[in-house]
C-alpha cells in the first residue's frame, strides 16, 4: 500500500506522484460537471478533483456527504494559474483521483465542523468530538502538546525528574474544598483527589530526589466561577538546595521554553520584580498588568490637611487617598462615561468616583472643573497636580476610603480604562514578578493571623525574629508570576525546619494537635534531615488559554466540565446502581423535609 | 556563592578547585584523628575530609549525625594511592573542607537509609521520604524518568499529541470496580475514576487528532491481589487510518526507545508473533515465556488410539492430551520433585501429571520407566516417542483432561521447569506479539458470548461475516505484547462502523438500551465520521520493575499504597468532618446489626 500523505503536507514538490491521503470531505463542488473535494486531515487541507471521465467515480464524489471519512489514492497535479489558492499552504496543487474509498459515513452534523461555527458552548460540549475537529480546537490541543512537550525538554535538561504523585490522598480540611473518594475496604472512610502536590513534593524534597517535577492534575470542588474547572493541570516544579532567585531563574527559563515553543516569542532573559508593596502602591492589585500607564499615586499625607470629609477622615483613620492621572482625559471622557466608571467602582465597594478635569493647570482653582475642587484649598491642588504629574487636558480620578476598597477598585479601574482607551499596545507580553508578600494577613473573623500562601511557606530570614513579636510585617519568601495581568503561577521557598514550622503553627494558632492530625506526615519528615527547598507551579490551562488569545480555558482542555461541573456528552456525574452503594457502605442523607 | 557541584559529579578534573557540595551525611569515621564523612546526593557520594588543624569544624564533623544535611566549601584534592577507592566514581578524589554548615539536623532514622536495609515494606512505607532516599531507590525513580522522557520524545517524533483525558468520569458497571467520586452539586450522583482512557482516546480519533498518547493514570478498586495498586499507569497510544500491522509497528519503536533509554540494551527491529492458538499449543499460555524449549505438544488425536481411560476419555469428549518433554530430565528429576510437581499442577486443576522416562527408546515397552507404560499399546508409544522428539535420558511429562486445564497445569508447569531447571539465560529479553485472539469467549453462566478484550475491539474484516452465525470462531484485531512470559501491554484495531458495533452488541446480547445506556456518546459518536483506528496501552509500572529487576511493582511507585489500599505515611484512607458528609448529602449505611 502506498504511504499515506497528510493532506496538510502536499506542496509542488509531489506534483506528478502517485499518493495517498486520507481525511474528512469538508466541502463538495461541481464546477462545469468537474467535482471538487476539500479534504481535511489534523494537518490542513487539500483540494480532490474527479473528472466526469471516471463515471463511478464522479458518481461517488457528487453523493459525498460532509465529514464522510474517506481515503483517496490520485496524481498530484499543478493547478492552473487561476485556480491558485494563496489562503491555503496547499493552494498550488491538487490531487486528480484515481480511486475513491467511503471509510465510513456522517450523519448530517448538529453544526458546521469549521472555525466559525457560532453553536452554544452546551452543544458544543455535548458533541466535543466534533467540536475538537474544528481547526481552530486541532490547533490549541497541537499547541497544548508542543507546550508540554517543550516544558518536559527543559526540565530534563535540567536534571529534574518527572515522579508521579498519588491522586488517592488524604483530606486535609484546609483550602479549597476536596473531592472525596469512598473507600469500600475501609468503609466509612475517605481517600481525598489531591487540590495539589504539595505535600508529596516536598517529601520528595526529604527524599533527596533534589528535583521534581510534574505536569499534575489537581481538583477542586469549588462553585464554579467564570473560568474554573473541577480538574485542572498544573506545571508543578520543587528543588533542593536553592534560594527564591534560583527558583525563579529555573521558572523564567521554563517559561520561556514553553513561550518559544508555543508561539514563537522569545521572552527577555530576566523577568522584571516589583515587591507587594510596590505593586499595590503603583497599581492597586498584587497582579499588576504592566503594559500601560494609568499609575496610582497615594495622596493620603497631603489629604490630612483638607477639611473635605471625604478624604480626611480616612486620611485620618488608617485609610488610604489615591489619585490616577488619565493623560488626555478630560476631553476624551464624557460626563456619561465617567458616571458609567462611578457605577464600575462601585462594583468593589467604592462609594463614588471624585474627578477633577485639569483645564488649565496655571489658573487655580477656576483652571479646575470637578464637583469637589470647592472643597480643596489652592495649596492643596498645587501639590496634588504636583503630585500626580498632572499636565492640562488630563483627567485625574479619586478613590478614597478603606484601603482594600481603594485598592480594589482604582486596581479595576485602571485595568478597565486601559483596555477602554486602547492603551494596550497588541501582541505586547510583560512578565512580572511579584516577591515580598506579607507572611500574614489579620483574619478579622477568627482575631488571628492567617498564612497568604500555605502555612508551609517560609518568612524571610533577616525577619524570621519578628515572627512572634510582629507577625503582621513579615515578608515571606513567596513569588507570583503575573503575565498581562493574570497571575499564572507562584511558589515559594517553603520551611524546613522543624522548629521555625512549629513557631509558624504556633503564630497561625494552630495547636499541636490540629498540625499532627492534618499534615503529622510533613513534619514529622522535616526531623530526618529536610533540606533547604522550594518551588512553584504554572496553570498550564491559565497559560494556554492566554497563548491561545481565548477567554475561557474550556478551549485549550480537550474535554472539559460545564460551570455545573457536568459533562453533556457522557453525562457524568450520574446515577450508580445499588450494589455500588451498598458496597461503598454508603447511602443518601435524607432531604430535610423527610428527616 | 559558589556554584553548587553534585557529590557524584566530581572526578580528577577537579583537583585543585575550590567547590561547593550538599548532601546528607552518610557515615562519619574518624582515622587516627582526620574525619572522614561520606556525603550523599541523588547523583552520588564523595568523602569529605575534616583535619585537626580546624578545631571548630572538627568538632562539628566529629559530631554529625548519620543524615544530617550538610553545606561543604573545600579544595579538591588527589587522594593518596593507598586511599583511592574503585568501588565508587568518585573514589580517586576527596574534599578537604573549609567550610561545613549543618543545613538541617536528623533524629535518627528508623532504619538505615541504605541499599541494603531489611525492614519490613510497611516501615519503608511509613517513613516513604527516608525509604526514597535510598540509593536504588532513587535510581529507580531516574529510571521512570528516563524510560517516561524517552516515550514521550518517541511519540513526539511520530506525531503524537499528548493529549489530557478526565479523571472525573461517569461510572460504566463494565470491567473492574470503579472508584466512585459522589457530586456535590448533583447529591446522590458520583462520578467514576477511569479504568483506563478508552473510550475518551477512541473520541479523540473521532474528533481527527489522528494520533494521541497519554502516560495515562488508570484506577480500580478490586481486592489487590499480588501485585496490583488501586491507582496505575499505562502509557496510552491511539492511531487512525492504521492496521494492526502499523500499530505494532509503532508499539515496538516505542518500546525499543523506552528500553534503549532504560537500561542501554537495542531490541530487535521487529518482534516476532504467534497466534493465539499456536501459543497455547506450544506453551499452554497466551502469554508465552520464549527464553527457553520445553514446548508442549498435542497427542490428542492419538491417544484416540488407546483403552486408558485417563487418556482415551478427554480424547473422545473434546478434551486435550498435550506431552512436555524434559531434555534429560531423567536423571535430573528425582521421583521427590515429580511429586513434588504434581502436587503444583493440582493447583491449576490438573488431577495428576503422568510422566514417563525414556530410559532406552530402541527397547519398547522395557526402555521406558512409567506407571502408565503398560496402559499404552507398543505402536503408540513409538508414535509418542516420535511427536514428541524424545531422546534417551528425556522425562515426558503429561496433562490429560478439560482443554483449559491441561494448558493452565502445562504451561505453568513448564513455566517453573524453565527457572528450576535454569533454562534461562540471565539478561534475555524476549519479546513476542499475540495475534488472532478469538474475538468472544463462551460465558457459561450467563450462556452468551463475551468480548475477550472489549466490546470495541474489531473482529477480522475477512471473518465478519460469520458473526452472527458462527460467532466463537472468529479471531479479533487484538494483539497483547508478551515480554519473558509477562504480559505488558496490548490493543487492538477498534470497530469504526456504527453498525458493526451494533452487531456486536446484539451477539453480546446486550440490548440497545443497555448499550444507549453505558456506551451512548460512544455509539454516537461513531456515526459522525469515525475513521479506521486502534491503539494499545503499556502497564508502565509492569515494565519498569521487568527493568528495574524487582518483583513489585510498588519499587518503581514513588508512593504507592499497601495489600490493603492504604497509604501508612499519610494515614489515607481517613475518616472525614461531619460537614464534608452532609455537603455531599450522603451518610453511612447502618452495618447489618444495627439495621
Amino acid at each position: 500500500m502506498l504511504p499515506r500523505t497528510y493532506c496538510g503536507d502536499f506542496t509542488v514538490m509531489h506534483i506528478g506522484q502517485t499518493v495517498r491521503l486520507n481525511g474528512w470531505t469538508q466541502t463538495n463542488r461541481d464546477h462545469g460537471g468537474v467535482v471538487f473535494l476539500d479534504v481535511r486531515d489534523r494537518s490542513g487541507l487539500v483540494q480532490v478533483v474527479v473528472h466526469p471521465d471516471t463515471p463511478e467515480m464522479h458518481k461517488l464524489a457528487h453523493a459525498m456527504r460532509q465529514q464522510d471519512v474517506i481515503e483517496v489514492v490520485g496524481e498530484v497535479i499543478a493547478r492552473s494559474e487561476a485556480t491558485v489558492n494563496g489562503n491555503i499552504p496547499t493552494g498550488e496543487i491538487e490531487v486528480k483521483a484515481t480511486d475513491i474509498v467511503v471509510l465510513n459515513g456522517s450523519e448530517t452534523p448538529p453544526f458546521m465542523v469549521d472555525d466559525d461555527c457560532d453553536t452554544s458552548e452546551q452543544v458544543r460540549l455535548e458533541y466535543r468530538y466534533l467540536d475538537l475537529r474544528r481547526p481552530k480546537m486541532q490547533r490549541f490541543m497541537e499547541l497544548r502538546h508542543r507546550v508540554t512537550h517543550a516544558a518536559r525538554n527543559y526540565l530534563d535538561s535540567q536534571k529534574f525528574l518527572e515522579i508521579e504523585t498519588p491522586i488517592l490522598n488524604k483530606s486535609t480540611p484546609e483550602g479549597a474544598r476536596d473531592y472525596l473518594v469512598p473507600s469500600r475496604v475501609y468503609p466509612g472512610s475517605f481517600y481525598a483527589l489531591p487540590q495539589s502536590p504539595q505535600i508529596f513534593k516536598q517529601l520528595l524534597m526529604v527524599a533527596g530526589m533534589d528535583r521534581y517535577y510534574q505536569i499534575a492534575r489537581c481538583f477542586r470542588d469549588e462553585d464554579l466561577r467564570a473560568d474554573r474547572q473541577p480538574e485542572f493541570t498544573q506545571v508543578d516544579i520543587e528543588l533542593s538546595f536553592v534560594d527564591q532567585d534560583e527558583v525563579m531563574a529555573v521558572a523564567e527559563g521554563l517559561l520561556r521554553s514553553m513561550f518559544d515553543a508555543g508561539v514563537g516569542i522569545r521572552l527577555p532573559e530576566e523577568f522584571p520584580r516589583i515587591t507587594y508593596n510596590e505593586a499595590m502602591e503603583r497599581f492597586g492589585l498584587d497582579r499588576p498588568d504592566i503594559r500601560f500607564g494609568l499609575e496610582h499615586v497615594n495622596v493620603t499625607e497631603l489629604m490630612k490637611k483638607v477639611e473635605f470629609k471625604v478624604f480626611r477622615e480616612p486620611a485620618d483613620n488608617g485609610g488610604l487617598i489615591k489619585v490616577m492621572r488619565v493623560p488626555d482625559g478630560a476631553a476624551q471622557l464624557s460626563r456619561k462615561q465617567i458616571d458609567d466608571y462611578t457605577k464600575f467602582v462601585s462594583i468593589y465597594g467604592a462609594r463614588g468616583l471624585a474627578w477633577i478635569k485639569v483645564n488649565d493647570k496655571s489658573d487655580l482653582p477656576g483652571g479646575l472643573q470637578s464637583p469637589i475642587v470647592k472643597f480643596l484649598p489652592e495649596d492643596v491642588l498645587a501639590e496634588l497636580l504636583e503630585a500626580s504629574g498632572a499636565e492640562n487636558g488630563d483627567l485625574l480620578f479619586f478613590g478614597a476610603g478603606d484601603t482594600q476598597v481603594v485598592n480594589d477598585a482604582l486596581g479595576h479601574l485602571r485595568v478597565k480604562m486601559g483596555h477602554d482607551l486602547n492603551l494596550i499596545a497588541e501582541n505586547d507580553h510583560r512578565f512580572v514578578w511579584v516577591v515580598d508578600f506579607p507572611m500574614f494577613a489579620w483574619n478579622a473573623d477568627e482575631k488571628r493571623p492567617e498564612a497568604l500562601h500555605h502555612p508551609f511557606t517560609a518568612p524571610r530570614e533577616d525577619e524570621l525574629h519578628k515572627l512572634e513579636t510582629d507577625p503582621l510585617n513579615i515578608c515571606s519568601q513567596a513569588y507570583d508570576l503575573v503575565w498581562n495581568g493574570t497571575e499564572i503561577g507562584g511558589g515559594s521557598i517553603r520551611i524546613h525546619k522543624p522548629e521555625v514550622q512549629a513557631r509558624v503553627f504556633k503564630t497561625l494558632c494552630i495547636s499541636d494537635e490540629e498540625a499532627d492530625e492534618k499534615f503529622g506526615f510533613l513534619v514529622k519528615a522535616l526531623k530526618y534531615g529536610a533540606p533547604p527547598h522550594g518551588g512553584l507551579a504554572f496553570g498550564l490551562d491559565r497559560v494556554l488559554a492566554l497563548m491561545a488569545g481565548v477567554d475561557s480555558i474550556r478551549d485549550v482542555i480537550a474535554f472539559p466540565k460545564t460551570q455545573k461541573a457536568a459533562d453533556p456528552m457522557s453525562d457524568a456525574p450520574s446515577e450508580v446502581a445499588d450494589a455500588q452503594w451498598k458496597e461503598l457502605g454508603l447511602r443518601k442523607r435524607p432531604t430535610i423535609k423527610e428527616s
